[in-house]
């Protein structure tokens, strides 16, 4: 597309949203023309986050109550930062508009309509467009994403897992099944709603888990998986609440397909691995591969779009133990988002991002 | 009265709340009997606060709703950890029945109903009880705690703004006039409620002020100030939020009565400073004196019902700045309130609370 | 012994060293007369800890350099707060004044000097004390501490894993082998030490893994483990970082010895799990076994000795998920020290603990 | 000069020199060539700061040991974030050799070598620059750093202050004595050094006064004041630590010049202020003024080289209460830092900053 794109931005008010809205007001070929909120509109959106009051383009920024014709009329590209549910909604009738949409809910992310009801609860409320979705993780469907016009950014959690497994797996290097997934994740992830849980005093000084065994992020955590492995994968995952505003921290125990029985065969797997890593991801500008001097943290990524991953095998268990860090709200949403809006209009990947 | 004391929680499943309970529960001369709470009614304590599991006595306890009868048949003590407004529901009713009562809130703290007014932004609900109702600060009000009837339970900000000027102001050591208080406040003093200004996300590295310059704890600050200073004083206040979860911290800014012009005068007035806090609170259990080297820290306090006091002479610019530290839900709340109880019944002012 | 009994701290002025000086203040049948640090040699001890100035027996203690005859004279138990190595270099001359020593180290855990080795990369001080030293986790060395000369208190994360799997080992209700600990953990777990990597700002908004897979705690863990299951056990142990003073978060990932295939099987199963852990700590004061829909969380064993266990059956991987939660300088190290002081005694075992 | 300009920066390893590095390798006129730490030297930069491993230009870098003259071969402008003292060893010969020096730390913030040593504690090292260097406060020295060859970047608390005040003070809108400083800060504020105080554990749910009444920094602050008020001023300043990485409140407490006796006076004095503030800033693209339903947050302004900036007027007291919010190590540091740059080097003053 031609630059500046105009883009719309559906449901502001949220973190995802109040992020797309920092990435979109800096990004070199985007114009923010539209962003709506039910619940703000009306406000000036300097007003609403008074840190965007210093870029000129935000100063004349309105919340608007969310309107299919008027976004429609506004922008090229609409990003959804809404709830399951009400993303689909909009979607519909924005693709109807002729829209490219990109939807950070979950609404498009499932392949199957009876899996979406399964783990949401609740029928899909538009299971013809699940089969056009694109599942927006650049590293892996970044020339579907170039022609899409319907595209499901990934959650949070199962970006921070499935970078790091999908080469594994698609080298054989680890057995498909007995994955676990350990996550600690950031209280944002809660989103910004009034919840007696996510009270700074609830959240200070605490750490637990929560939404287990059966998390709603396993069906597209699974579904890439399998895709990838041939074979149905059902992992194990954990996520927990820590304090602090943002980020993911997700340990990953692995099997490896052969197991090693001395410190030889240890290195050869080990270089193996090394050279996964590399092919999949050295040239990613989002994927930073540590050395095995160094370990993911959380602080590393905050604020940008790129994901930590290292890697150390165990030789007492035999285990290869994979770790990732990255921005739950950045590359776990909406800097994601924006990586594949510059895909899907033909810009450098990077834009706006680094 | 004779030990063990009935005592009941009307409100307890907020912070002041859940905190009597924890203090009540340990309590070798209370006998905690009822706890209520209209969100929770029919919870079992144990299930509400998984903490207080371990503590036999909370293992029958269940939470009801709030009903006078059944209150004032099963408590002689009732703490009321309620809104304002509707604490003076409660507490005139339970007068009635006999039972003492002791109010967190500020429905009582203020001897003239206008004020309350100007301050609250309602009519009081009980005027005839304003000037019936005890001041709950020990250190000043001892002796009429022993014989109150209802006791009103300072504020947080009061607290730690109260007991390090009144010495001063009542030696006439300092100006009446002119006083700033500048507090800093953790995010428990907000409550439990659910308000999206207090979520983690919101309150994690962020500082603010908010609600000044006319706090509704004013009134009750200036009531006491000018008491005592036998004339009317009206300060400056600022509370900000800060996030910890616990823990008051005020810095105050005074004005010597009798300016100092060197070294020698300030060495005098110093050790007229010294002596007068000496005097005041050298045998409280609850005040700590730190010397000269040492000041305040909300991490020293917090869990205890002490609030550390400092001050330091300012040559350059002939201030007197003094430092205090109080944890807002103990000293400055459920602790006092505690305080409060033994005094009134006749038990070591310590029970329970070192 | 005879009430109270006369104790005293080597190493007072750390994290551990601060809890066991709080907890034996407040305790009823101990008399602190020693506390000890190099660092702080000659500091009144309400000078390095202002927190304790208001307890009336913490105003005559000053920090001593550590001597041991001066230690002997004055004090039945020992608790040594020192790093490894460096407490059985007290322990022994201790022991031979006819001290009793409670070790918060890792000094005397293990029963093999081989092993410590391995793990500590240094010979043993004291090889000959190993055998004679009890493991004080008094849940499952109870007679033993009764009776002990030199406990060697836990680790914390051992304690937060063993008190979880032991019950399920010894039943025969996982299997030995596959085990995993993930683990978080508070600051406060890495000493009060100057070390950049535990400034706040590092901490702070930060969540990484370190020490793994070999982390030091394996060995004693290992050794317990494969004592219940009568065969050498090795597990998987991660250890993370995370922006909390206190608590362990441990998530212990268990296969079920006989697999479910359905419902009724999985039923049965978890019937057999609640009574297995009923057995092993319904009358334990200090383990909370939580029901099926709450989950253990940092906050509510902060500042106690309580242990919190809640476990969850996967039907869709078959694994059985057990998640504890403590506080790693009260359960992890220094309450569980005051508790088999207490058993040491015969005083109750709950004494100045709850 | 000819962009991009070649930068170096002389400590780069502390969270000041940090944050220069993520500001200049973003800096599209800015090409950094020389990244120096005696402690790291030899590291590569992105080893270091993994976070800096994504950008292209850095992962050619490496920290080398501060040489002057190889400093002075590979840049033209030189940012030193280095100790006090320390700084003015390189400024010295670095101008000597042609570079322009902008320095972060105190040692040419004032104009008078006795102040420095009054409140530095030694002997100003080049007294003899002191007044050719220019105070690196844009928005009072714009003229002046175009043209410098030594810039002094202020300090954080007193960008934080004198930027509220100048504009008042100026106009003669408040009185020049009696201002009171009451400010807030993140622990990063402390330095990436190793100390007890900092640790997380010491920081956290703790909040302090410190290094009152008579702060290094009043120096630099009454300097700036005096200068504009015509007359020596005096100001109370007290610093506050507070558990948040970044960021700096500060609550100024300030006397009209002409006091106001009713709503029609105070609201006037009001339109006087609102102008005077807009005279001042409303240009500048890094003062943000808040309009009177909003207050300072620095959560508004982390990672930005913005300061908010608010004020109210109290009826009660007649006070002017005026409150603003920065990035202690941004706009408190290396943004200002690079703002001055940008302004010496005749590029967009927004360049790379927003």
């Amino acid at each position: 597309m031609k630059s500046p794109v105009k883009v719309a931005i559906v449901g502001a008010s949220g973190y995802s949203g109040e992020e797309l809205v920092r990435l979109l007001l800096q990004h070199p070929h985007a114009e923010l023309t539209t962003v709506t909120s039910r619940q703000q509109a009306g406000q000036p959106l300097a007003k609403v986050f008074p840190k965007f009051a210093s870029h000129q383009r935000a100063q004349s920024l309105r919340f608007a109550d969310p309107n299919v014709d008027s976004i429609a009329q506004q922008a090229e590209v609409v990003f959804l930062a809404l709830p399951h549910g009400v993303a689909a909604e909009f979607a519909v009738p924005l693709l109807q508009h002729g829209c490219r949409v990109i939807d950070l809910s979950a609404d498009f992310r499932l392949r199957n309509a009876a899996t979406y009801q399964e783990f949401y609860a609740h029928e899909h409320p538009a299971p013809e467009l699940l089969t056009k979705a694109v599942y927006g993780l650049p590293e892996y469907y970044r020339e579907e994403i170039k022609s899409a016009k319907l595209i499901a950014s990934p959650g949070c959690y199962p970006t921070s897992i499935l970078l790091p497994i999908l080469p594994l797996l698609r080298e054989g290097i680890i057995k498909p099944n007995g994955i676990i997934a350990d996550s600690l994740s950031g209280v944002s992830g809660a989103g910004r709603k009034a919840d007696v849980d996510y009270l700074f005093a609830e959240c200070n000084e605490s750490a637990r888990a929560y939404g287990f065994p059966k998390h709603r992020h396993l069906s597209e955590i699974e579904q890439e998986l399998s895709k990838v492995a041939g074979t149905t994968v059902t992992i194990q995952f954990t996520p927990h609440l820590i304090p602090v505003n943002r980020g993911i921290l997700t340990t990953l125990y692995l099997a490896p397909a052969k197991h090693f029985n001395n410190a030889v065969e240890m290195k050869a797997l080990g270089e193996q691995i090394t050279a996964c890593y590399k092919t999949a991801y050295a040239h990613e500008p989002f994927v930073r591969l540590l050395d095995d001097q160094s370990l993911p943290d959380t602080k590393n990524v905050t604020g940008t779009n790129c994901i930590e991953i290292a890697w150390r095998l165990d030789a007492r268990t035999g285990r290869l133990i994979v770790l990732s860090a990255e921005d739950n709200i950045v590359k776990g949403a909406s800097g994601q988002a924006v990586q594949s809006f510059n895909i899907l209009c033909g810009f450098p990947e990077t834009s706006g991002l680094i």
